[in-house]
This record gives C-alpha cells, sequence and structure tokens, in this order.
C-alpha cells in the first residue's frame, strides 16, 4: 500500500491548497485505490490559512466578536488544533484588505481585532498560537494589537490612544506594564514569507501601503510614522526591529509582534511543517506530491516546494513538484530535494486562457503521473 | 545498464525528428550516462526522410540526376540501407513543392524524376523501395513515374505523351506492356498518412491543389483529369483505385503507385517500424521515448506515438511520450500503450512564442523526467 503525503501550496491568482489537495488525491485514488493519501494543505498566512491548518490538522474553529479594521464590531474567527493546545489566527479574519470594499485606507485601520483574537485564545489556555500575517489592510505596526492586550501608546500629553498609521508619529512612549499576563507563557509564531524591513524605500508603507489604498502623502505619512514607532520601540523596550527581516510585513506588524509580544517570524512553510509534524507524518511515505504557481530560483527563499523538499530529502522520500509554470534556473531546486517537476501547462496558450482551465490540467498532470508510475510498478 | 530507444516523430513547425533525438539522448546521457540509447528517427515520408532512415539504419545516399518538377535535370537523391537490399526515396527530392519556389503550379508539373529514382535503385538491384509519398508539387497521378518506368500513356491519337495535371484528361488508354522488368520482383511500399481518396471533394485536387498553387477553375480540371485517369486505370488495369484511402495522396500519386506498380500504401510509422525491424531492436529496453508535436484523439488514427505504443506494449516496455501540447480526449491513449505523457510547455505563454524555445523546453523535459526516474531507482 502506498502512502503519499500532499503538501502543495495554492498557485497564486488561479488554486487555493485545499482545492489542489482535493484533485490530487482523487487523481491519486483512481490508479491507487489503497493508497493511504495525506492531505496537508499548505497555508501562506493570509485568507483561508485557518481552514488549511483544520484541515491538515483537523480542530475546531472558533468564532469570536472582535474589532474590524475600521473598529467596528465583526465576527472573526481562530482556529484551535493539536487537542487545544495551539491556535491557529490569520490576522486577514478582522484585519483584512476585503473587508475594506472600496473604503481601503490605510492610515486609519487597526489589528486591534487581531489583539482580540489572540487574547481569546489565550484566555482558552493554549499554548501557542500561529499568526498568519497576510492580505492585511492595515499599516499600525502592530500597535491595535498590542493596545487590545494592554499594552499602552501614550502621546506628549501622557494621553493613552490606540495609533493606527496616521497617528503613529504622535506616540510618545509605550509602556508595557499592564500588558495581559495571558500572554506569558505563550509562544506566537508568525508566518511570515516576507523580508522587507520596517520603513524606508523597502519597507511596509512605500511597497505595500499602495495597494491598500494611501496615495503618494499617505505613504510618506506612514513611513515617517513606522520611523517614529521604530524610534520608541528602541528607546523604550531596548529592541532594534528596523532592519528585521520581515518587521515590514502585514503594515509592520512583524515589527509589532516581534517587539510587543515576543513573536518569532518564520517561513510560512516552516510554520507549517512544524505544525502538521512533518517528520512524524512523513514516516514511511514512498512520495510526497508538493507544488505552487511558479517554480524558479525565488522558490529557493524559503518558499513551500523548497521546503517541503528539504525535510523530504533528510528522510529520503522522493518529491515531485507539480507546479503552474516553470522558470529558469531551476537546477538548485533538484539539489535542494525535489526530485521533479511537472507543468501542468499542457497547451501552449497564454496563462490568460492557461488559468480558467487550471483545475482540469492539474487533474490530467496528476492522472497523468500515477499512470505513468504504475506502469514503471512503482 | 538502461537501454532506452528514442522514437519520436517531428513536431510539426518546430523541431524534426532527428534534432529530437539528438536533445532528447543528451539529456538521457546527462543522468544515465552508461544507458545505451537508439536514435531511430521517424520519417514522416516527406522532405527529410531519407536522411531519417539513413540516420536509424546507417547506409549511404545515392545521388542521381533525374527530371525535376518543370523536367528540368536536377540532382536527386535516394538512401540505400539495409546491405543494399532497400533503398528510401522521398518525392520531395524531385518532385517536391521546394523546388518550385514561387512558380507553383500543379497543371504542369511532374513525378517523372520519382520514376527515374525507382529505375535508378531498381537497376542497383534493391528488393524493395520504401517511397516516401509528401511534400508534392504535383498532381500527375503518378504518371509522370509510371512513364519514366516504361508504361505508355496515349491520347486519342494513339499518340504517346507523359501526362501532368493539366493532360490527364487527355489520356485515351495505358499500355504496360513496356513496363520495365526491373519492376518485377520488387515491392515498394508507400509511407502515406492520409485517406484521402483520389477525386471528390476530399480528394486530391480540391483538398491539395491549392496549396500547390492551383486556383479554382485549376482545381477543377485537375480534379476532373483524376476522374479520367481512374476510369482509364478501372477499364485498362481492371483496378478500382478511386475510393482507396490514401489514393489522393500526394496528387493522386497514391492511386498511381498502387495501379503502376502495385505498390502498397502503408502508415508511415509502420513502415519505419518494419524497416528499423522494431520488435528485434527494442529487445530488452527498458524504456521507448516518443513524442509528437500534439498528442489527442487524432493521435489514435496511426500517428507516431501510437504506432510506437502499440508494438512496445505488445513487447511488455514502458512508453513516455514527450509531446508539444496535450489535447483532450486522450484516455484512449494510455489504453494504446502510452505510460505516460509529458508536455514540453512549462510557461503557459502562446504557441508564436513558445515555439521559439521548444529545444530548449524538450531539453528540460526530458532532463527533468530522467532525473525523477532516477530519483526513483528506475
Amino acid at each position: 500500500m502506498k502512502k503519499i503525503l500532499l503538501l502543495p501550496d495554492s498557485f497564486k491568482g488561479t488554486m487555493d491548497s485545499p482545492s489542489i489537495c482535493k484533485i490530487m488525491k482523487a487523481a491519486i485514488l483512481r490508479h491507487y485505490p489503497d493508497a493511504l493519501v495525506e492531505s496537508l494543505p499548505v497555508a501562506d498566512g493570509g485568507e483561508g490559512s485557518v481552514d488549511s491548518f483544520l484541515q491538515a490538522l483537523n480542530g475546531e474553529k472558533v468564532i469570536v466578536r472582535v474589532k474590524g479594521p475600521l473598529f467596528e464590531e465583526l465576527d472573526a474567527f481562530y482556529g484551535l488544533v493539536d487537542q487545544g493546545k495551539t491556535a491557529v489566527i490569520e490576522m486577514a479574519a478582522c484585519a483584512g484588505l476585503p473587508l475594506m470594499g472600496d473604503r481601503k485606507n490605510p492610515l486609519v485601520t487597526t489589528t486591534y481585532g487581531v489583539g482580540q483574537l489572540i487574547l481569546a485564545a489565550a484566555a482558552r489556555g493554549v499554548r501557542k498560537i500561529i499568526l498568519g500575517l497576510g492580505g492585511s489592510a492595515t499599516n499600525d505596526g502592530g500597535c491595535g494589537a498590542a493596545a487590545a492586550l494592554g499594552i499602552r501608546f501614550l502621546d506628549q500629553d501622557g494621553k493613552e490612544f490606540v495609533p493606527t498609521g496616521e497617528t503613529l508619529d504622535r506616540i510618545d512612549r509605550v509602556d508595557m506594564k499592564q500588558k495581559s499576563v495571558l500572554l506569558d507563557n505563550l509562544t506566537i509564531q508568525a508566518m511570515c514569507d516576507i523580508d522587507n524591513p520596517m520603513y524606508g524605500p523597502m519597507g511596509a508603507a512605500y511597497v505595500f501601503a499602495p495597494q491598500k489604498g494611501a496615495d503618494e502623502a499617505g505613504v510618506r505619512k506612514l513611513d515617517a510614522g513606522l520611523r517614529r514607532l521604530a524610534f520608541v520601540i528602541e528607546r523604550d523596550l531596548g529592541l532594534q526591529v528596523a532592519d528585521l527581516p520581515g518587521s515590514g510585513a502585514a503594515g509592520a506588524m512583524g515589527a509589532g509582534v516581534y517587539a510587543f509580544f515576543g513573536a518569532s517570524l518564520d517561513p510560512g512553510i516552516e510554520v507549517v511543517l512544524d505544525a502538521v509534524r512533518f517528520d512524524k507524518i512523513a514516516q514511511g511515505a514512498d512520495l510526497i506530491l508538493t507544488g505552487e504557481g511558479k517554480i524558479d530560483q525565488q522558490s529557493l527563499g524559503g518558499k513551500a516546494v523548497i521546503g517541503v523538499a528539504r525535510r523530504a530529502r533528510r528522510l529520503g522520500i522522493p518529491v515531485a513538484a507539480i507546479v503552474g509554470d516553470i522558470g529558469d534556473g531551476i537546477e538548485r531546486v533538484y539539489d535542494e530535494g525535489v526530485s521533479g517537476i511537472f507543468s501542468i501547462n499542457r497547451v501552449a496558450i497564454d496563462f490568460t486562457l492557461a488559468r480558467e482551465r487550471s483545475p482540469e490540467d492539474l487533474a490530467l498532470t496528476v492522472d497523468n503521473l500515477m499512470r505513468f508510475l504504475k506502469r514503471l510498478a512503482f
């Protein structure tokens, strides 16, 4: 009996990881009906991450009423896995860009609700929180979330306020004394796949704020605010966060969770592989199918396929990467443990046409691979 | 030590079979340096067929001065293989469309030179002639070739002439009495991959003469001439050729070689597989790589991939088809013996762009497959 693990990343813009797992599994079972197929959808930290973890690990989705990106009340959620010992939160659930509709404005949005979700999960007694940074509508440096957990931001008049993007530059000092004790003994692992620093030309505001609705003046304002926040964090907490890779993630939420909650910023795939206990679950697997929308030299920088391949190589398990496009310079991908790469492109047509048929093309590609392996008596 | 056979058809419009073999072989040897790789380029009956046979079987290229499509003198050639027992002729060598430049006109062109090539090879003592019907500039029903071999065409005045497309309707009778004795005991096997009848809406003139330069009136004239020829053949030789599948091939050369020379009209791939003695050469092979520009339902109709797969299945050898596009409805292709199909498309771009990079993409596809097989301890 074959044991096959499915650990595909989403194909950006075409298929999410759970859908890919479903298609792969059906194709495998058609040719290996007795196979044990473990579907482990890969969360990327953005929208759908909680569902991916719940599908991979089972567990419970907990609904919590928290503040949305404009401080309005909304129902958000977290996932409870690992017998209640771990919570999975996607910040997009209450601070996500889609929640803004056509009112996108990173100057006024908050991550306050994210802090409330953390608080709710902590109150439930979890030991660890996996926090997906992705799809955010915010640029508040995580100050909103911090405020929800008792961290106080004070202006020049000593007046407490909850900073948003446009008021970051009004922070005079930060006070950690009333930080919730629920954060003690709680490990927070943030999923973070970008390396951007907190501010400057490659920072959160300049690179990401325009797509969140900021105009040029807004971007400058946000960047100045983040500089101020970095200064205050360094002075009051003794932490240098400005150039920490990933501190610019999610409107500098990366910097905030690191500084205020002691969170680690880890590549999403590593967080996922740890959470699913990859080394244990992969024991005895005959084959691993992974994949992503495009494999290329950038894939070497900690994307899902390479993360899976590196661990699989140590266990001696072959890895087939099912991908959209195969870019150039992929030689090193094989060195990292990818055994074979199979593109779902099967007719020479432009992506605008190809994306429409990607589910069928994925199904055919995996079907074909399984037929071939079976024929070779794999 | 692995034994791998290469039997790819050309990728129409992008790569010919010998080039594909070369790329495949290099990729295989990179990962299986000890492998025995047999390159057997697949001739399609058109231009390059002689070279493909010579490359697959070794042998000698013999230059012969014969008449070209406009009765001019030119140097053509045939291939001598199988220890001089078999000659391979491509009619394109002396009756091919590219020889016409911008003077294309199927009303006046002749296959006379093809007959001369047959004569030259027969005089050399071959027992069998493989005749590639493809890429022709002619619509003479093979009468030119027949005339070169002593078959006489007479008009109403009993005057002998060499019919071309526009004079087929002047044939009063055909006289086989002076047919060259060199044709006795000579087997002629024509490579013919089309099923068109001799005349009518699906016949040689209507379907193929326009691309050979005929206008509407010319097409009607040619079609009428072929009707006349079919009538004369039936009356004088007692052979019904009009609806024979393939009789319309190469300007009804199919009908001519069948009627005048007793040739068989066989699918090109079957001719190739017989000539290379497939069943013998494939003994002990671990894998066969074949391929074509597009695999789809039409591939079931006797194209190279299916021809190879059917024979390989009987010998129990796995077949990987490396193709350009993978069309729809390919389920039955697997039933016929194809083990796996791998498209060289690796980025979602239009064919106009993809064709430029097809050699590199082919190399990468075979390279990847070999890596994968090696990793699976194949």
